[in-house]
């Protein structure tokens, strides 16, 4: 750090002491990523004796995505966060976004800083943002982020103060690996210069006036990120099936062989990459994704890796370690970006990506849910799966056949909620089976989901279900029954099973 | 026309006779314009006389996206069309789709061609194409479309062969109007360098070897567009709200003054634009849209357009001739692009357009549904609603607040079938007033829905759906009442009339 910011060096409740009641916050991070880790529960803990007083204090919440627990939980626990955008998975802000205490606005990841931008929403008037380098050049100071790139860059352009975590964990090693492009803003009109996943079309920092920096805090700590699983069988199962759909595909002249892969968070997502890892068959991988998870390893280990693009590291402590040994030999095989390129309608689009993303439920007429238990409960939020979706040059949804020890259908009548319709998805995987929806009427839709994706205990209700609404509906295009569409779930509410 | 290709002019019952059972054929035409005339009706002659002997004849049809009943009409009425993709409007296409016989594969109108070329769907072996001229350049063939672009660009590309209706209604004063693009081909990877709406990436034609016309017919027809009714007074008040609400967001500085407009099919859309070209304080429009439809006459007159650039001329038939009248004078200010590129993601959100569509009904959760009555039948598709609303600067959905004569509401606890969901609207009109969206939790969506929105004989309704489920549901970020979520709609299908 240049000593010209020496000045500049406080501690956390000096920062939180400086952030008003009902404020708008922009944060960095992106999955338990790169996110602040001291300022967060400082504030917290002040929030709490505030309203220990009596007297009311909230913030409204902007990241990249979720976060780690010392900004999300704490904010949460403390029940001082009274708005969250975009994404979020943690255990405490779910509950308050499902009891209603916390307002959530669940938004494309791929929007979320244009929204800033465009006013849409209010903006971030402080932005908080963990770093490991801040470089001086006059009265500029040029930041380097941490291990995601979020909406960093937006927050810190448009609020009025900036304050940074200093996190000397990975250290300057880290420098580089950033590319931190934002569009212009109309009237300026220009395309996205990025035309291949690897490419880089911005600057390794975030520049802003160093009059803006209004305290730093230096700390050293890696993120809180829990450690992957061990893929099991039903997830192996899951990846086989989509490597047999694609090694098919590719044998029909339907799959160039370059296309870069998206893979959605967890484990299911992790156990497909690692299995494409382990394949002989498999060519060196491109991904052009939102998360690089620790599936990257077995990736780089086989010697398959060309490039991973994505908004963030999301790597657990071992795996920290292990990139932070490795620096200098695979900074240049990984770019992070900033959430509105990483997951760019228009790149994920012209790339050609083929997404995969894991779904709460599917219907039998080919639409997912991504976000909602039963209808009603947020569970973490649409993420990225909508922008790759819907611009994928294949799209992949895949999901166990059934949750909860059995008693739940991961395969339904009709979503509880749609976050991926019929018109956008292709493909359906579940250890049973895959479902290749393309070019299907939606009656067909049903037929193959419920023969290759619905769990046996399941498939004759379902059918049972299609075969009503062939007989009984007033439009057969989409053969639904409305009275019992959620019959599924209703008895899941009544009888905790989804079965009779 | 070229004399070297006198030879290959032929009768539409000899093309006709040259069409094979179960072939997928690739046709132009977009809403009722640019479509084959002559060829469709000969084929469905000879489809039927095929069935009258008790034989099997069925073709799948591929177009840009609904056609005139020469077309959709004629084959559907024969019994000859088994497949159909991606939009349709006719009422014996409809009948058919919604009855079993016809297997519809609802696609966003900006996939279609790039599903064909990427062999996602089977791909039509035999284009039928509506031209105003085709000139010959040794082996090459420059065909003039007519006036809609569609996939026709793609369809002529993979087709085997090719005929060619060369209808004189426009006559070759109609050149010059295309811009046809075809994005390149993985591996190749390239930005679509469209960098404003009236902008020229393309050729005025298409290209094929002449070796591929199999056949030409000459007609002189225009498109059989049904006239377009004066815009009642719901539709002018909903295109008032909509107006005060554009000059609201420029008098906050949201709204950059000169962002081009989308705005979908239909009556409600034609008035909304009307609306603008009378507005004294409305700049000069730029309109990045699917259709140009008759309110574009209006928008010139009163000096108001910059430049129009669509997948099609849907006129009114004294609308084309009044087109035809002042080819010379407007020739300039149209672009008719293939549907791939006047509805791109890519290009969409590049722009900055402001989207305007309609829908069937809103949800109070920001739900809204394009495409399905009940749930079950069919209306028209998606059309290219979905391609705008993902990607525009400001989405805008507009319905009535009620239909039939006000048996239905418009606004519904839930949406019988998802088309736009809650991450993706940001703006709800009805003749009632408006809804502005954006950063609003479901809950506070739905106030602002009921209030704005809703009629004041459904208000109490939908009040009472949502605090019963504040009250009841099991987590309230989305307080649905499953077994209640669809009561309005039942009751519809019980009595008639969604009120109690």
């Amino acid at each position: 750090m240049h000593p010209s910011l020496n000045s500049k060096i406080i501690t956390p409740q000096e920062a939180a002491l400086q952030i008003n009641n009902n404020e708008v916050l922009g944060f960095s991070g992106f999955t338990p990523s790169g996110y602040p880790k001291v300022i967060p529960v400082a504030l917290a803990e002040r929030g709490e004796q505030i309203r220990a007083q009596g007297e009311d204090f909230g913030v409204a919440v902007y990241t990249g995505a979720s976060t780690g627990d010392e900004l999300d939980g704490a904010l949460a626990r403390a029940g001082i966060m009274k708005v969250r955008m975009p994404y979020q998975s943690n255990r405490d802000v779910r509950a308050g976004i499902n009891n209603g205490t916390i307002q959530y606005f669940d938004q494309h990841l791929s929007h979320m800083a244009k929204l800033v931008r465009q006013g849409f929403v209010p903006p971030p008037t402080t932005a908080i943002i963990e770093a490991v380098d801040i470089e001086v050049q006059g009265d500029t100071a040029h930041v380097y982020l941490a291990g995601s790139g979020g909406c960093s860059a937006t927050y810190m352009m448009v609020a009025d103060r900036v304050f940074i975590e200093l996190n000397s964990f990975y250290g300057p090693g880290l420098k580089g690996m950033h590319d931190v492009y934002i569009p212009c803003a109309h009237p300026c009109v220009d395309s996205i210069p990025l035309l291949s996943a690897g490419g880089r079309i911005g600057k390794p920092y975030v520049e802003i006036p160093v009059s803006k920096i209004a305290g730093i805090i230096e700390t050293n700590m890696p993120d809180q990120m829990g450690g992957f699983v061990d893929p099991d069988e039903e997830s192996k199962t899951i990846a086989a099936h989509i490597l047999d759909f694609l090694r098919h595909e590719r044998q029909k002249g339907r799959l160039p062989v370059d296309l870069p892969y998206q893979s959605g968070v967890g484990n299911v997502a992790n156990a497909v990459l690692g299995s494409m890892a382990e394949d002989p068959n498999q060519a060196p991988l491109s991904l052009f994704t939102e998360v690089i998870q620790d599936s990257i390893f077995q990736i780089i280990e086989n010697d398959k890796l060309v490039v991973a693009s994505g908004a963030s590291l999301t790597l657990s402590i071992p795996g920290q370690e292990k990139l932070k040994a490795n620096l200098d030999q695979w900074r240049d095989k990984f770019v992070i970006r900033q959430q509105e390129i990483s997951n760019n309608p228009e790149v994920v689009r012209r790339l050609g990506t083929i997404s995969m993303n894991t779904a709460i439920e599917v219907d039998i007429f080919g639409n997912a849910n991504s976000t909602h238990m039963v209808g009603t409960s947020m569970m973490n939020g649409i993420g990225g799966s909508g922008d790759f979706t819907r611009n994928a040059y294949l799209p992949i949804f895949m999901t166990p056949s059934t949750a909860k020890g059995g008693a739940v259908s991961c395969v339904v009548p009709m979503v509880s909620h749609t976050d991926h319709h019929e018109h956008s998805t292709q493909i359906f995987v579940t250890e049973r089976g895959l479902a290749d929806l393309r070019g299907l009427s939606p009656v067909q839709r049903a037929r193959e989901i419920i023969k290759n994706c619905a769990h046996p205990d399941y498939q004759p209700l379902l059918t049972d279900y299609l075969e009503y609404g062939l007989k009984n509906a007033k439009g057969i295009h989409t053969p639904h029954t409305l009275s019992r569409a959620f019959e599924f779930h209703t008895r899941f509410l009544e009888t905790g099973s989804m079965l009779p």
